[in-house]
């Protein structure tokens, strides 16, 4: 298996509000949608898809009941610590909750935590370790 | 919020054990680890990282008890209907559990998902409407 990430599908439990935070909250352009069923976003080589969760659920033949901590977190990258607390300001403005206003991390950068309206978390990081290219492609130092 | 998405991190039960099966199971290789701690994978322009699930929580500030599905999926895309199957065989030997085995797809493609160690869903997909570069890149037609 080639270390490739192709999509990420979002689960989402209302498929108009999901859209408007990720469009007009956050800014983003839909690359392709389907009215009421799936909307794509193209990300740096990779597309972000918001489907209903159910539905998420019922493609990969899983139980849809779940709660709590999923237990995996998307990180956006940023070249400079100011970047990171405007980033989460646009979040929370959008309707997104700050889960952890940005602090420096032990790791040497600057973070925080928002979660969009499903709860998918999502960390707003600095990491100087990490850089990022024109491209919005993020490498291993 | 530009589109981008940097990192992804999976929270693991047993880091030793995911690491076994991202690196020897699915044979991807390792770009950065500390033992013990965090184990990176440059994915295409991303980074996929093992992290411990309490650690993980704490990081984001968010309570670490949640159970069932996770409400998210991660698809791996290939090139060719043959690839699907062969890709969710070798998951499979690494100790990945077959959630959907791959069928037909009224969207046109081809797709199955399996689990890995922690419940992580990954779809494994050809679809002929998101064209692949070289570079492992995918692309909204």
């Amino acid at each position: 298996m080639d270390q490739r990430l192709s999509v990420i599908t979002l689960g989402v439990g209302d498929l108009a509000r999901a859209r408007r935070f990720y469009e007009e909250g956050l800014g983003w352009q839909v690359g392709m949608a389907v009215t009421g069923e799936v909307v794509f976003f193209q990300l740096n080589g990779l597309i972000l898809s918001l489907y209903r969760r159910a539905d998420l659920a019922k493609d990969a033949g899983v139980p849809d009941p779940g709660s709590g901590f999923a237990g995996i977190a998307l990180a956006h990258n940023v070249a400079i610590e100011a970047d990171v607390d405007r980033v989460i300001g646009e979040a929370e403005r959008a309707g997104g909750q700050v889960v952890k206003p940005a602090c420096k991390a032990e790791w040497g950068g600057y973070s925080g935590y928002f979660a969009d309206p499903d709860g998918h978390l999502w960390e707003v990081a600095h990491n100087p370790h990490f850089p990022i290219d024109d491209q919005g492609n993020t490498w291993l130092g």
